[in-house]
């Protein structure tokens, strides 16, 4: 990556309304590795690099190294300033908009991140103590609106997609805009802008100025996958499985488009929680969908499900194949089965409380080497659990990907070692290979996928 | 045209301002020939075809004989009833609220030109009352606000053009709205949507909620080109020449982008105003903008412009090929010459009080076969007298390709002819040759273009 | 009165969205006897004089004859530049905001009603023409707004009041605020001002933004009544009739608190309409309310009305005593009926087109001498006749008192005759008494009360 | 007092932005001493009284004993259920808006109040971490607002004032909502009502819609000062010590009106922080006012400072006798230079970090008879510890009065006793004297006051 354009620029806070203590503005000022300087430094470099087509944290991190961000308190509230910034988020020298106030939003969540670790009330060791935090986090970032109507449908599916299938997402989103539905994402390029930018122009045709577009991020993702400027909510979760719980909390209804390896793993996360006895009542509408071209695959994950979870895990979604009006349909109805059902049972409209997640899905996993090779991948286990298990070898594939730690760990040490029975592990190798070649693992541009795994069954 | 899906619907006021009295309700529903009903139901029409790609008004007026549309005074204001109507304006059964939007703000400027029409300070016959009638009519529909910047941008352009133009509209559309600026066009399809959708989103980029998406028609043109749902501004003039008018006393800057006979028509209108001898102070920033595979297209209009209207003409415009955000940033500059200018000589930045429009151009052109064939195009007058001509040949074409009177007229009699000196016919004769081998006269899709004149040197 | 400080100004167009044509301003301009000029100056002076403790128009003239108001057009509107304006309008040398407010409704509904008048839609001599008439009044003003539910009280009453009966028009206001009702008067001082007063604190209580604070004039009441502050939408209307007319078709609902001539006046309109066989079966809230201390006059006024419009004429209202939680109840349960009516009968909640007012309500009375003294003021006519009558000698009355015409004609020629029979006159000397003994025909400050009249019977 | 009405109601969350967590829920529904469900109760119990004129809190808690408040989680957010609820805060039936609002607001401070303690980030044994925990409670309540200019006036004074000094207060707030400026008080009745009360009427005379009408109170004051209903910002800050921090981190200048017990503790606490020595470059603008009746107090209050902490002490603020203009006119001059300062030093507009408050003003005082007889009250200490004696000295007196753990402490061990030395004693008492014989202690209506202290020199 040859050195970029950069500019230097102090940013006020307007419109923005974070408001940090004296203690909070110095501890961001401190530097050092571990530090919240660090990882605010990091995110702040990834809002900024928005619309850069490079997934790779490592290599964006590395591009700008001279890059600094300072925190300073004055009369009208924060002031940032920013030296050899990325020149992408700037129109004529001034920062677009949104990016200043994604900016602001990284601030006010890496804070509150950081201030609430050291409460006594949040307990990380039991599953409601990290479902209250879930909820904290949100609640601080004004994501629970209590009064809403059920109408966020969060849309998954890979950064890396043709562009006949970017086209469709926007189609997508341009259907649900019209039905008065808000979109939540991944915030990054690909499925996570296509519905958005497509329901920003329906919500105009609807003079909807109110229209939601939240992008659920955390720091690993954040980097590799820019937030699209579309974003008018912003929210980092302190890691990636607490980014999950989010979606599932705080989305009424799922659409999952084609993608690669995080979309399976965010899609095997669904299913193991949908799957669990105690959410059999509960109404989730799921459906996966994409353009005519994109049959074959959304069949062969289909077939994947299947055959490792059973035919029992087929009955928590639908697939909908080229018709966007028909995806916008079903979710809209679908979303008033749960407006009925947070009702009868006093659930808020604005998280998902009775929704039971199980603790292996809540826990981080941190994918080394010898966590990667133990997974337990067998069908001789619950589905439920088997998903857990799969969510997590796949979130293995996500970080030797494209996040900083992951690649490095894969440099130093060679793939990960994946086992497992052959029931389990010959799906799972066919399903790799087919994301392979279709280009869904990283970002074309680089050289030829150089596979991050080994599949041994 | 097969016959289309119809939907009965009824529309409640919601969002709307307008109230009438009762005797205006009673006008609207006197049916008849020459009646406000009359031009109501088909302005109506053309508004609920939104999205249709057919731009011929007979065409369109035919496909919906049993279309009716009711006016009921009710408790909370008037409400629409709607019979057998186009389907496309509605969502599972509802109307897009822009539509809604469209069908009030077309009752609005229908009852109030016929109010306006019996009144005795409206002198249609001075330029000064032409313009004080313009001024009436904007200023009714609430467009005209005080206290904003100059912003807006009219965006010319032809309603039948490629799809890499097309793309190249919406470019440029998101670079003036990454700008903060406004967009005003046509409000059809093509030039008149492209700029406001790429505005949409980069004006969400910036989170500018209060952009303005000004389509300014009138009732001949609204039926053969249906307003997109972008807009949310709609003024309906009561002829081409009072739109006109309105785009250059609302407008700021122009950007004129490749198009056919009626972008030429604006293209000459524009040019004989700015070569007036009364405007040589005044600054009005105009851009011939396009994609690298439009450039020859622009060039030919340039050189007929120079062979025409001579190399004076030139000093008018600006051509930027191929640089969305160069043409936004050179707009940009212009408009701050605007600001300054309007500020020195206290002109009201909402009205272009001081451009001199000379009555050659504020009076209607009647596109009869007669006057067709006896305007004076020959280089022995002052160019902006030359240009008024022109003008009016291209606005007679525009006539003969798309209104319904045009059409029928052409049905009857043949071709227009068109007369002139073979220094001016020429160029002419090859500009209109270069448009219909483009296929910028009519949307494609029925039988090959049959031209309805005939230039005759 | 003694010369009171004055200040200039210029006064910027911010927040208001009136614009104004250059023929506009230049007729604002020109100055002479009979001018819009002359008008605007007058109604801006009464506007600025808010405040002031003096209800005389001739002495409020006479005290600020230097007074000028200049209009120029500028790039962001329209601005006034004020000489020699009265001081009470500004704080710390800036005007305030409502008065600014003020100064442009004002501009807008003088230049509308000149505009208005010369169109040939209006028909002067035919009821329906003068209702048409006032209801493109007060749409112009933005006075008419569909969607709102019915809650527009109109509170009669006097200017000149005891501070006890002011302090009960606050509650009573407070009351009605407290249920969510809009607030309607005349916009003067007294009655005119303590129930928006009172509304504006509970208003804040109910977290109302939106709370409406109409004030009615025309421009020979404002002269002497200044606008009391709160008033946030003021329309002039061009005669007392019209005025009256707007009150009774944009008011859902009338209190009427003790005043003196001109609230009798008010009353006498309403009746007289309300006894009109044709409005038999309409429903309209008419209450009668004071503190305790005002019981005495409240029975003279209904002993009075019953004396001479007989005892069908007592069914149209109520009398409620020292008890505003009371009024506003009955208020708002009276609202529910009309809401329920107007729905049945498809009229508008913002308009009360079924209201029959007979056109001897709608013509302009001059009160010359000779129209004074010719009224028929016997019984031997249809109530609502007489009503129409009796209105009329009150309206003279109050020109007599305060308005600068009035006051020159009885300078000249003395105080005006009132002829009739004594069924008709002992009651009406008796009541006159009352008022002049109550202080209540005019402002307190002055001589000793001298009447314009003389009753003769 | 007699059984007063009640009424059971259920609170939807309309208009509130809370949302509380299913844990949080469970612990606002367990009752027990000292549970935060005695405190919310104990709240919403003082928020309903509002209008009641009793200011003992133990008479309040005893007349509603059976009052019972519990609080769903449902689908719309979090709705609260009253049983034998004060009738006062409802109109016909239906809460109103502001005293839903506080309901809402006390619910948000109690929670996070109980949260925040549980987090190590607050040590509440250093000064700075005393005022980390102050600005996290008031960002957490929305009250700290970046970019807002220094605006914020806070009013002390006395809840049991004359009529002539309340209607005083009310045209002080009149004067300084004519200037934009925003009300701060205790939020109770008295002079916590009148200048809200005052800006309420200008604001709107100057179309602001977003005036601030801030309470700070804390669960000791709030029960025996009920909020008054103009209140749109409601705090209640954990205990007296915390309360005062924020009316001076937050107020950007000073009014005092006249008052009793409380009003001193109020103003010793403001002198003793202005008169340390770190302070001294510091703008902070400090009047005190009241009508012409008010003069010997006011002067004897200035007397009484004199005398104990030197003339140095009246270096820090203004007396204005019955003037409200010039008090507004002081105060916006004042503010002028605040802005000015914090501008130049960088400091916060809406959090005045730079203002050193000795730990001596910020830990809690237990009004206990042992520690109200051990007080330092002799002038052998600096002025400003002097101050920090005399304020604890007031602040027991007020506990004593008219808290329900004061009021209990003193009926069982009699009246506390204030030993010192005779140059303090002597015009302390003279001053306690004073405001018996003005009925400055309590409000009136009960039997004659008892004094609660006995002075000791």
């Amino acid at each position: 990556m040859t050195q970029r354009s950069v500019i230097n620029a102090s940013v006020s806070p307007k419109g923005s309304l974070e408001t940090l203590s004296q203690r909070e503005v110095q501890q961001l000022s401190e530097a050092g590795s571990g530090s919240i300087y660090t990882l605010f430094r990091q995110c702040a470099l990834a809002i900024l690099n928005t619309g850069a087509h490079v997934d790779n944290a490592k290599t964006i991190l590395e591009a700008y190294k001279d890059f600094e961000i300072r925190i300073h308190q004055q009369d009208r509230g924060v002031r940032l300033e920013l030296l050899n910034a990325p020149a992408d988020a700037f129109v004529d020298g001034e920062m677009i908009a949104s990016t200043r106030e994604m900016l602001f939003s990284a601030l006010r969540d890496i804070v509150y991140t950081e201030n609430e670790l050291g409460s006594q009330r949040i307990d990380l060791d039991s599953s409601q103590g990290i479902t209250d935090y879930v909820f904290h986090l949100l609640r601080n970032a004004r994501t629970l609106r209590p009064g809403l109507e059920p109408k966020m449908v969060v849309c998954w599916g890979g950064h890396s997609i043709s562009s006949e299938e970017y086209q469709y997402t926007k189609k997508v989103g341009h259907e649900l805009g019209l039905r008065s539905l808000d979109i939540c994402t991944g915030c990054g390029p690909g499925v996570m802008k296509g519905p958005m930018k497509g329901a920003t122009i329906s919500h105009a045709k609807q003079r909807i100025t109110t229209g939601r577009y939240l992008g659920l991020t955390e720091p690993g993702i954040i980097a590799a996958e820019a937030p699209n400027p579309i974003v008018n909510e912003l929210v980092i979760m302190p890691d990636i499985e607490k980014r999950l719980e989010a979606f599932v909390r705080v989305g009424h209804g799922i659409i999952i488009f084609p993608g690669g390896a995080g979309t399976a793993e965010e899609f095997l996360y669904l299913l193991g929680i949908l799957m669990h006895p105690e959410n059999r009542d509960l109404p989730f509408p799921v459906i996966l969908t994409g353009p005519r071209s994109a049959e074959a695959y959304l069949q062969q994950l289909h077939a994947f499900v299947g055959a490792t979870l059973g035919e029992e895990a087929h009955k928590h979604y639908q697939i909908i194949i080229d018709n966007p009006a028909q995806v916008a349909r079903e979710m809209a109805q679908g979303l008033k089965a749960v407006k009925q059902f947070r009702r009868e049972r006093n659930d808020a409209f604005h998280f998902n409380w009775l929704l039971k997640i199980d603790e292996g899905f809540q826990h981080p996993f941190d994918p080394t080497h010898a966590n990667m090779s133990s997974l337990k991948l067998h069908r001789n286990q619950p589905p439920h659990e088997l998903a857990a298990n799969l969510r997590r070898a796949f979130s293995g594939i996500v970080a030797g990907n494209v996040k900083d730690k992951g690649i490095r760990l894969i440099e130093e040490h060679g793939p990960y070692e994946i086992h497992g029975d052959a029931e389990v592990m010959q799906p799972l190798d066919k399903l790799l290979q087919a994301f392979v070649a279709q280009h869904r693992m990283k970002l074309p541009g680089g050289a030829a996928y150089e596979p991050c795994y080994r599949v041994v069954s």
